[in-house]
């Protein structure tokens, strides 16, 4: 599928201009990889010894709590500091996503305009796996182009194949006054503990009681082995995002965080393992979409689904059968 | 993987006692697919010829909106009616998973007690995707030991590789005043719509609040291609499930649903679409757990992860190599 291992001349004219922070590069390379073009794996290929410098920041949560607000109110507050942004949006419900959302277009122009932020939407809904495929790409992109902060944006439903969410240094589940639902997948331990909570919208009238219910969730030691071995304690700050209020508060959570992280190899051993994740996951889901391919229009297999159909072979055996019939991973 | 084609005896009795509606052949032969053995595999292979009779409803939505009361209740309903069921809880959070929880142990041991009553629970949480393949088959044996009625229930979030809902031929997204999160993913359009929305609690002052909601979703129609051509207006039933009520009207929503997709070759559509995705998805989780299962402990992966680690080989190329070398699907 990709071709051959040397970079073609374009690709590394394409790299060089990308490594040196070029915008349209950088926007070139993304739909590249978007549009699951040999030359974008080939570029990321060769950018890839530039990359592991940026601080990546994940956040997840329900639509509508405010995620991509307080992404842009991070942004003013790193730009201020003179760091130069990076935004994906792998959120489809994201107005970065749809991009066209007059509102959030006014409020976020601003951002548009500086050239030390660069924003970019990945909202491909018909191939989840391959859009996390891909958003993964993106990511090391920004940050071979030198930005020095990525937030990731991700709407925390979580079925894509690879999650994306997986390749931050810091986790940031964004919640609001009225996200029970996803307070009881915290407390019933269906949804993992993130690094910092943010309980956005906090004047709502009942912020101080989602506040005291996830310290409760909190306090319930439901934490993974390896947060309990991290030794971090998850802070809840409140924000108010669409006024900027608490946005300093979080940065110095999200700076603390980095700092922990970065003691002791912990940071080290979380990109280890989270790159070990993404390798298989690559693989995995490659072998699937090749499987899935092949058997589209293959005869054999419509066959195979009709005996299933009829109740004659079942669906474990039908797999099996596929699986022995071809070898779609060495394809 | 799995042995001869031919069954062996002690497989054959098994299957024999199963198809006769023993209720210790069942609990033994869904054990044997929880516990991924070959045994497992063969029977449902022998039996599969009897599946397709049960109706077999998918419960889905948040953790403690009250989803395995409700089935709960559905169960004494259907037994009034003179219905044998089947209950399967996939839901790590659910009282019927844990087992063990006094209160719901005594709300549910009439049922215990009732031989027309087969309830299972399965959470092996290490490990999501053999627990799905493992539900499906699970469903698939309740079916052919003659259950009529169905009930499987997973945890909204579904970050399963194989989603036991798709099984379903009636899904049902079980609510709660307070349940915002599940609202706006259905209005992003994060989450599918289902066939039935449940608001259960409906006693909470907040309950015609969230009808209304879920009313002002489903009329933005945000449905997609397959419901829309199935032509079924998507009742929303509110239900105090702790009480009972409301379980009649949901009763009559669900038979009303059945006898809908039974015209026009609906209900055929739809298994034959889910049989296909589980065929597909079989095959896909298999490929995926050789690979995992051959890199564990391969010091040439190692190698390549450390390259990766090292920034030396990025994850998709390494994803190649890997796929390159070995043909695990062929395995």
């Amino acid at each position: 599928m990709i071709g051959s291992m040397a970079p073609t001349a374009s690709a590394s004219a394409l790299a060089q201009r990308l490594l040196d922070g070029d915008r349209r590069a950088l926007a070139r390379a993304i739909s590249l990889v978007e549009d699951d073009r040999p030359e974008g794996w080939e570029l990321v290929r060769e950018v890839y010894p530039h990359t592991g410098r940026a601080a990546v920041y994940g956040f997840t949560g329900p639509p509508g709590v405010g995620k991509s607000t307080l992404i842009g109110a991070l942004t003013r507050s790193r730009r201020q500091a003179g760091r130069s942004v990076g935004v994906l949006s792998v959120d489809p419900s994201s107005p970065f996503t749809e991009g066209a959302l007059l509102g959030d277009r006014i409020r976020l122009s601003e951002h548009f305009l500086d050239s030390g932020v660069f924003i970019r939407s990945m909202a491909n809904r018909g191939a989840l796996g391959g859009l996390s495929e891909a958003a993964l790409q993106a990511a090391l992109l920004l940050d071979a182009a030198g930005r020095e902060e990525v937030f990731v944006e991700t709407v925390g439903v979580g079925q894509a194949e690879i999650d994306i969410i997986d390749h931050a240094d810091t986790i940031v589940l964004v919640l609001m006054p009225g996200s029970g639902d996803s307070i009881q997948a915290l407390k019933a331990g269906v949804m993992e503990i993130p690094d910092v909570i943010v309980v956005n919208k906090a004047d709502h009238p009942l912020a101080d009681t989602m506040v005291r219910e996830i310290r409760g969730v909190l306090s319930l030691g439901n934490l993974d082995a390896a947060q309990a071995r991290d030794r971090w304690r998850v802070p809840i700050v409140r924000t108010e995002a669409a006024h900027g209020r608490g946005v300093e508060e979080l940065v110095a959570r999200l700076d603390e965080h980095r700092r922990h992280i970065s003691k002791d190899g912990t940071l080290a051993r979380r990109r280890r393992h989270n790159l070990r994740g993404e390798v298989l996951a690559l693989a995995g889901a490659r072998m699937r979409r090749r499987l899935e391919e092949e058997l589209r229009e293959d005869p054999e297999f419509q066959q195979l689904l009709e005996e299933v159909v009829q109740r004659r072979l079942d669906p474990a055996s039908a797999a099996t059968r596929l699986l022995e019939r071809s070898g779609p991973a060495a394809g």
